[in-house]
């Protein structure tokens, strides 16, 4: 099957909002196995809206669109699609029902124009209801052709394609795509593939492709198969290879993030935690109180950004940040223990460097970040040299820092 | 000139990228009083996209391709402009220094195969030179046509746009568009339009656009005008009349955010700050400590979680504690003024609020937050009500924290 991916909407043109739709519904077709060849976004104005359906159907088996389902006379995708199906609409009671509950349980008055929002194909379409919004989505399909119409926000585009086009189109495909993604800490992208290039090449299905994200890298395996439980038969092997071969690298599978991964190994080892901060301001302990319920084991963080601070907030001592700076391992490694001892946690995590733009010099040039760690008793520091603008420097050393703590819960105990 | 812009990739049709340079060029276009109908994005597929390209032509003045310039055999924009225009391409030996200069600084060997990227149209042509990548941008203009190519990535479609491509275009233009941003905070988006919406109607040009962002509301004033100057002396008045309607709420103009502003006013009234946070958890920190230079004023922070921190960090007392409860404007004055006085800054700023999911009570329900302000010997402290969920309500008690502090700095000196 042929896809293509319509974006209605002038405020698209404008430059107004970004088309994350056209994303999300290019992976999930791939991942259904179904090929795109285009992608277009197309104004809410009647003529070119008519000209761009018909010509993606001219090379498409199957159009989905995003937007233009509103209740205004600008919006006219269903109307468009109805006269290119040669569909009358008509009005569908449950849509309008749906339409009342909606605006029911925002607290406001339904008003006349949204009726035409419950105008819909008298056959062969599906209504696809809108629990997020008041544009129900809808599927013709009519002579080899499918249309699949949502509505343009991505809240409710996500949901209705998850809950009901999705289940719609994998019916119709023999086989499905899906994938696993590993999740890569503190090894750069070419350097993981270059680890693993030789599993990579002796792949098919599953295959492997290797790919960046800010700060990790990510592996990808995606297999061909009939179903889900025979996808995992033949992703499983392939997971176990690709983890032993990066060893401790890989932090977690599946969509989560490090901070959520740190957070869930604190709870379950129901080990305290305090953080100390000087170059990244606060960003650790604002990142692991993202996690709900980290308040079990997260009990306070100092940012300490002056020397000053460093000694009363954390006993470093005066000698230590004389003699080696406030940017050395020692000046780390004391930050660490101080707030674990002020604050009777068991760990203590810390960090302190240079993130610029300006306060480098030859000895501590920009970039340069000691992270301390301290772990019931013992305790460690490593400098890093982490590359770009100051934000960078600073994202960079948080996720080291929270990488470090990570590597030492999994496999240190 | 109608104008079409057009990515070729085929990583975009697969969604592993978002199409941001369509956004960027539209909003530029756009500003440039140039019209764009449609978007379309391509695989490096070669009928494919010689298709595309001669119907986008069929349709518009004016194409920008976006990718398509790199090194290999898929990489064919440039080579299907050059059939279109009927323009044979020959080695420039600038562009082909360019490249090597690029290659030298990021201390690798140029490939044979980047050689293709020096090839230009022989005539009809401007080479846009490439600073921060290998593939030269370039314009071919031939019988009313206009094609401009840039690369794919977008920190080279950016600075080369901006520096090469707009200047041609702007020369073409009669009139151009001329935006300024007015930054509201505190005041949601349609409390903000009613109260200019008389503004709004009376104005043709400049016109006046509200529109909503994460956190804050924003109205873009548009003047067209043949050059700034003019611009300028539209949009002033309009500006003046809209900030005195808006009053204290309007908190900047133009690109920038809340966090830059209270900093660059903290550095100016060379006022320091120390900060307590508990459900906002280190994020007003980490918000400041991303201005450079904050450590002229920024002293310290602590993201006292427990009671114990509280107590023992900040000296909030356990009566008020055990009395008005951790999230209570007692507390946030206690923690605000404990903070200033341990930490000897001018302004200490404080947070002590129920993020969620759990913990929330009828009487203190998940989203209330008490912000409390210590400045210069005198405290104050809020209750407010956010909605979302537990990051959300982190996120908007930062922002409203600092647009409290914002105010207090800018008003009551």
């Amino acid at each position: 099957m042929k896809a293509e991916i319509l974006a209605v909407g002038t405020e698209l043109l404008l430059g107004d909002i970004l088309n994350t739709n056209a994303q999300y519904l290019a992976k999930e077709l791939a991942a259904l196995g179904i090929e795109v060849y285009y992608q277009t976004v197309v104004g809410d104005n009647p003529k070119r809206l008519e000209e761009t359906l018909y010509h993606a159907f001219s090379r498409a088996d199957l159009v989905i669109t995003t937007g233009g389902l509103g209740p205004t006379e600008d919006d006219l995708t269903k109307e468009t699609a109805a006269k290119y199906f040669g569909e009358p609409l008509i009005l569908d009671e449950k849509a309008l029902a749906q339409i009342q509950v909606f605006f029911d349980r925002i607290g406001r008055t339904m008003t006349e124009n949204n009726k035409k929002q419950a105008f819909v194909p008298e056959h062969n379409s599906v209504v696809m209801y809108n629990a997020n919004g008041t544009a129900p989505g809808i599927i013709i399909e009519k002579d080899g052709k499918i249309i699949i119409m949502l509505p343009g926000p991505p809240k409710e585009v996500v949901p209705m394609f998850e809950n009901q086009a999705k289940p719609y189109l994998a019916n119709k495909q023999e086989f499905t795509f899906i994938s696993r993604i590993l999740r890569v800490a503190s090894v750069g992208e070419s350097a993981m593939e270059e680890m693993v290039k030789d599993l990579i090449d002796a792949q098919t299905n599953p295959t492997i492709a290797p790919y960046a994200k800010e700060g990790e890298a990510l592996l990808r395996i995606t297999a061909k198969a009939k179903d889900e439980e025979e996808a995992n038969r033949l992703i499983d092997p392939v997971a176990v290879a690709l983890k032993e071969r990066l060893g401790k690298s890989v932090y977690a599978e599946g969509e989560t993030n490090m901070e959520t991964e740190v957070a869930k190994l604190l709870l379950a080892q129901k080990k305290t935690i305090a953080v100390a901060e000087s170059c990244t301001g606060g960003e650790i302990s604002s990142q692991l109180v993202r996690f709900p319920g980290i308040s079990e084991v997260f009990l306070e963080g100092c940012v300490t950004y002056t020397n000053d601070a460093k000694m009363k907030r954390l006993g470093v001592s005066a000698q230590t940040l004389e003699k080696f700076g406030a940017v050395s391992e020692e000046t780390a490694k004391e930050m660490a223990e101080g707030i674990a001892r002020t604050s009777g946690s068991t760990i203590g995590i810390a960090t302190t460097g240079v993130a610029g733009p300006d306060g480098g010099t030859d000895e501590k040039p920009v970039g340069l970040v000691y992270i301390g760690i301290y772990n019931n008793g013992a305790v460690e520091a490593r400098g890093f040299h982490f590359a770009g603008n100051r934000n960078k420097i600073r994202e960079r050393a948080t996720f080291q820092a929270l990488d470090w703590l990570r590597r030492k819960l999994q496999y240190e105990k």
